[in-house]
């Protein structure tokens, strides 16, 4: 099993999309995450889902739980839903050293251990620097425990 | 909004289980990770989707992509297909520093901070020590999108 077997299309987002309408493409498809193409084409980033979520939340509590905390219920609530406005290009975080980005004669263990290593539950699939799909979690899964 | 408002009930798994079982719970009800459950059934640790893949994957893999590559298909095949036999126990990865455990009374900012800081699509929430169940990923984007 490689991967341009277990590749499917997957909807992609541009630098200029709102974060308001990346979000609810992730939330109305079901989608793990999400891939960012840049003007030509290629993936820039590839954004897990919790990372798509940490787009709407205030630097200062992002890594301090006791500040996170005393926002209330009000504010926290604005917050979550202040996602309007922004594009990805404005929210996209640092690039992390590896993306999980793989070629469509990758093996299984290959995408098993690039998503546990990048805890991206998608891998995008490029050929000749074009994008073809995605290789989800959930498809290497029902593949791994198939009879 | 509440993390009480946005729980649903959510399977579990016992340190006991097998790995191919736990393995075959995620892909079959579609779950974004596992809850797994010390014996006096409060959350001992929670694996997102990509870490319970990690099981799958031969220490040697792990990190380094080079010889994850060598591998041929039919090996790579194999193991991820090598599920069985192994306990949830003999493949529970150290315990990371903070785990997504939240209280029914958390709002959906420290909610969306927690997932984002522990990489993890689900949060239990525990209420006096007992697991009530998880608020997804999935719950938080839709309440966060709903018009």
């Amino acid at each position: 099993m490689r991967a341009r077997d277990l590749t499917a299309p997957f909807p992609t987002v541009t630098l200029d999309a709102s974060v308001h309408e990346a979000a609810k493409l992730l939330a109305e498809q079901k989608l793990p995450g999400l891939i960012v193409l840049d003007q030509r084409g290629r993936p820039l980033s590839i954004l897990p889902g919790t990372q798509v979520l940490r787009l709407a939340v205030p630097a200062y509590c992002q890594d301090d739980p006791a500040l996170a905390r005393v926002v209330d219920e009000a504010h926290a609530d604005r917050f979550l839903r202040s996602l309007t406005g922004r594009t990805v290009r404005d929210a996209l975080p640092e690039q992390p050293r590896e993306l999980p980005i793989t070629d469509p004669g990758a093996t299984v263990l290959e995408m098993a251990a690039l998503m546990a290593r990048t805890h991206s539950p998608l891998v995008a699939v490029v050929e000749d620097g074009r994008l073809i799909g995605a290789v989800t979690l959930q498809a290497l899964m029902d593949w791994a425990v198939a009879d």
